[in-house]
């Protein structure tokens, strides 16, 4: 077996989670975000469809890992965790009205006498549902119960530079992407061709590292739907005139680096080209502002007053911290660049800024993902950082 | 905007829904699993990585949508609800350790007058959290909450004339996926490779019908891993004498049709060719049993029954209720085909058989999606039933 990380990088991992868990009062850490499993352990399947946990003890050197039968194996291919600290619940408890796996989980925890200590419980994260918390509750009558959302994660708002290393990777992936798939464009051409496309770059990746699937599919949002940034790719054609918006990741290891560009199908009209202009310089000034030391509101505020400038105000995020993540999404739900948000830029933060603007029946995004270096900060991806115009000279008749 | 089925088929699923209600006294329901959601309502969009909700008011003919702030134009475009009933929570409710959209759903709730009601929530559904359940609590101090868990799953488990055509054209997907995936396995290919062809043709779909993001990715676990189900691809090349598993499925409208099969790399190796008549033999027995009025449980039986007399035996369940679906499972929890399971077979019931056999360190699987019919059963795909041999005829020295 090989980990995507030295064994030090995750027992560093582990002790930062344990120092967090010791300022809150929290004894025994009960972890079922998937990120956050793979995060401390290095467990990586698509499993995270039934109820599986891993179990941080403030005082025991090595996580539990508890899941079901069938992924036991996978938990001792991809984690550096001990066998025998590797449990797995019978196939009876899975998608079952009688059985709950978090019974399952409050007797194992009770049976090894942590049955009676603070615990914490990822509250608002994916996965962890209400059912599971009232089970746990009920098989852990003798327990405190803390709420530990978001503690792991902001262990992993710091990258290392091996994390660094990876979201590199998955850049050079998202460029490659993002160029077949805007090069797929002509009116006529399915948007599920594109789609396509795009996913066959994502996943096949380059000659040295292949790609993984995204935390969230690629949208490509076109004509009306430019306005409407969560719609998916239907089969309906592209047109002439109308624009484009792609959003898209590259993924290795289960790290994201994602990338947004608009695209108009034929020459760009004038809304389009009034606005992009303001975006990109928006984009610039902030990207000149981050540095260590610098808040995450602060940002914001450097691009509301660059746009307000030309007249235009937005509602929404501009962004927000990226890296390791699993299906719904590859935010990490910590810093957001947002106004009031008061973190402050550390060297190897990683955010994806995405200042989006929405009109009422169109759009425009373009976004760039960047690292806080020492002093400011850098890019991931080479793609050109413009409204892409897929212009006559394009339009070869390769219609499907 | 033109919604994938007709009115009256959602009008239909709704008093269905309604009547469950009522039988379990339960006055609003709270929908927060998206093919439920769905389901009720045409919504459709890469959106449920945020707190959303579909409210059934049992005394109203209307549901609501509510959502965030930019997933509003989504639910207005892809819902036949009224626009007037699409009610968007503000940005600064998103991952926000202040403000939860529960709080905003709750005030909502008791403004409509709703607020000391009988009140279902799924409980252990996907994306309804520990966190949310406990902010609904505090927000509906005098509303009486139930367990509405699987409670409209239960109305999709027999599926209309539409819902199975969509399940055709899913099907004719799977097909040429599957064909496209195995085409591509050579010695030396990645994995990657393989799962971005597979990608490519089902999302791409056919010349008529675009295909869709399955629920779960496409799983192609290859030599020791084959006994490790749910590991995702890696950048490894595939190798001569080792198996691979492709477990996909093909997409429309999200509906699904999944489809597995074993593929050997070069001649099959003595297990695989031991074991694969059995599995077949097994599925085939099934198969000629189902129809209306038979249980699950006694499919399951039948399958039992027929392995143990070449001496196999197998843990997991061989099954499970297929559909509709949304990330992170193309399963509807609701019939297991398992020991026990009292689920009597209708027509128009659609199941994934998939009776795996995991030993140590290798494993098969072959499986088939079908409908029971008035008088039996019938598959969805067409792709050929047997252990795929990849012999030295196909190896063509195409190394990647």
């Amino acid at each position: 077996m090989v980990l995507p990380f030295d064994i030090l990088e995750y027992h560093h991992r582990l002790k930062q989670t344990k120092e967090r868990m010791a300022d809150k009062g929290i004894e025994v850490l009960l972890i079922t975000d998937p990120a956050n499993m793979n995060y401390l352990s290095g467990y990586d399947a698509w499993s995270f469809y039934v109820h599986q946990m891993l179990v941080i003890i403030i005082d025991e050197p090595q996580p539990l890992w508890i899941g079901r039968y069938q992924d036991a194996n996978g938990a001792r291919a991809t984690t550096w965790i001990y066998d025998e600290n590797v449990i797995a619940y019978p196939d009876y408890f899975v998608h079952s009205d009688t059985y709950h796996p978090m019974d399952f989980i409050g007797e194992i925890l009770t049976q090894i006498g942590q049955g009676n200590r603070s615990v914490g419980v990822e509250m608002d994260h994916y996965y962890f549902t209400g059912m599971a918390l009232e089970r746990l509750k009920k098989g852990l009558p003798n327990a405190t119960f803390k709420d530990a959302t978001l503690l792991v994660n902001y262990v992993r708002i710091v990258k290392s530079d091996q994390e660094i290393e990876y979201m590199r990777r998955a850049a050079q992936i998202a460029d490659l992407a993002m160029t077949k798939g805007v090069e797929s464009i002509y009116p006529g051409v399915r948007e599920c061709d594109t789609a396509a496309e795009i996913y066959y770059h994502m996943v096949k990746g380059t000659p040295d590292y292949g790609g993984e699937y995204p935390a969230i599919v690629p949208l490509l949002p076109t004509g009306d739907h430019t306005s409407i940034p969560h719609l998916t790719w239907t089969d309906r054609p592209f047109v002439e005139g109308n624009a484009v918006i792609i959003e898209l990741a590259g993924c290795y290891k289960r790290y994201h680096v994602p990338l947004a560009r608009t695209v108009s199908i034929g020459p760009a009209n004038d809304k389009l080209k009034q606005v992009a202009p303001v975006v990109l310089e928006g984009i610039q000034n902030v990207l000149d502002t981050a540095k260590p030391g610098v808040t995450c509101g602060e940002l914001e505020e450097v691009w509301r007053k660059s746009i307000l400038k030309h007249g235009y105000e937005k509602e929404a995020r501009l962004g927000y911290s990226v890296g390791l993540n699993y299906p719904p999404d590859w935010g990490e739900h910590t810093a957001s660049i947002r106004k009031g948000d008061r973190t402050v830029l550390e060297p190897n933060m990683t955010f994806h800024l995405i200042p989006a603007l929405w009109f009422d029946t169109d759009g425009i995004e373009i976004s760039e993902t960047f690292r806080v270096t020492d002093t400011g900060s850098e890019r991931f991806t080479t793609y050109p950082q413009e409204l892409i115009v897929r212009d006559h000279m394009d339009l070869s008749g390769q219609i499907s």
